[in-house]
């Protein structure tokens, strides 16, 4: 009974390595770069999203792929601030996109006119650390509302992660949350991470993100 | 391939509820009331088990069964506040505790001297709302620092739970959530709902978490 789960998480798990290859192929082949972010329910990554749409979202011709359990919420919200599409993937009861999905979406989206792909994954800390989309970079976002030992507690998500984003950071006065340890927590982890700490309330250290997204989109042609 | 996929799942599930109901017994046979605590990561479980085994580990005679992804850092957390036993599961990169992990935790907690058994679940939203652990209720912790639809978003945790404890309220001055409308959103999902606010960082709203789990555990025989 054990070993026929391993066998059919295996073949699911190789299946999805395949159509991420794929994505990453198309993405390639239409110069868009793509961000897979991920977090804890709750963690800000709409928020984040709103904010770098407003600022971002026709300078570096953004689309967003969102993935909910079971509302399209997330991508209501966006279509508020962005006339570019935002294509919603409800994943009906499951609790993390998988590359099948990230594809189906791709085909609502005009490539062509698109130079960065941000997917917001489901929020959960632990299934989307296994399922490669066929993104470039993962991107953690780390709320200071949460417990400063999470990197040690789910060590997947951050082992996997390029960058981590700490979120909420205008609560840090109320909070019994130690920022320096959380990050040095990431670092035990995966020495290679690097941070950015961001308000979406505030604003403060938004340029840091904004930044890393536009070091992210390939260079135009000719410019 | 999916059909084989549903046909294992389903298997899955129907020795899982064959083993909760097993633990479900055992407990009865023992008079253990038993409460699975679920959340999002970071959402407050380990703090608000910190106060309450300070305050009615020994008068209930209160046993944890604490699950983490990695590290059995929760359950270490909670053994300071607490002479009775704590017992960690680790579930090795799984996203939820199933029914087998609590029933072999089970035979290392003298369920003769318990009356309250707590099981902290794994932090996540999704997947556990899945797993019945034997337990007689579930209660579902619901932060201030998320967003307050969540229980649309994640309808299936909060379909199945008993009771909503908000928490970390002392944080609502500083947040834009409005709790009233959070908990007409999981009345939305589930009208049978009930909600105790609390803050476990200033005591506020304790008592009511406390005359729960007072009202939880079976009267002692001849008492």
């Amino acid at each position: 009974m054990t070993v026929r789960r391993i066998e059919v998480r295996e073949r699911v798990m190789a299946r999805n390595d395949e159509l991420a290859a794929q994505v990453r192929a198309r993405l390639a082949r239409h110069g868009v770069a793509a961000l897979n972010l991920m977090s804890s329910p709750g963690a800000g990554k709409t928020t984040l999203l709103e904010r770098t749409l407003e600022v971002l979202g026709e300078p570096l011709a953004i689309a967003v792929v969102a993935g909910d359990v079971q509302t399209q919420n997330d991508a209501d919200r966006l279509s508020v601030h962005t006339g570019r599409l935002v294509q919603a993937v409800v994943t009906g009861g499951a609790c993390h996109l998988d590359a099948l999905q990230v594809s189906e979406a791709l085909d609502h989206i005009d490539l062509d006119r698109t130079r960065l792909l941000i997917i917001e994954n489901v929020g959960n800390l632990v299934c989307p650390a296994s399922w490669d989309l066929g993104e470039q970079a993962r991107i953690v976002l780390f709320t200071v509302t949460e417990g400063d030992d999470k990197p040690l507690k789910y060590p997947k998500m951050f082992e996997k992660a390029d960058w981590v984003v700490m979120t909420k950071t205008d609560l840090l006065p109320y909070v019994p949350f130690d920022i320096e340890r959380a990050e040095r927590n990431c670092l035990q982890v995966n020495s290679a991470l690097r941070f950015i700490r961001v308000s979406a309330l505030t604003g403060n250290g938004l340029t840091g993100w904004f930044d890393l997204l536009h070091r992210s989109v390939v260079p135009l042609a000719g410019v």
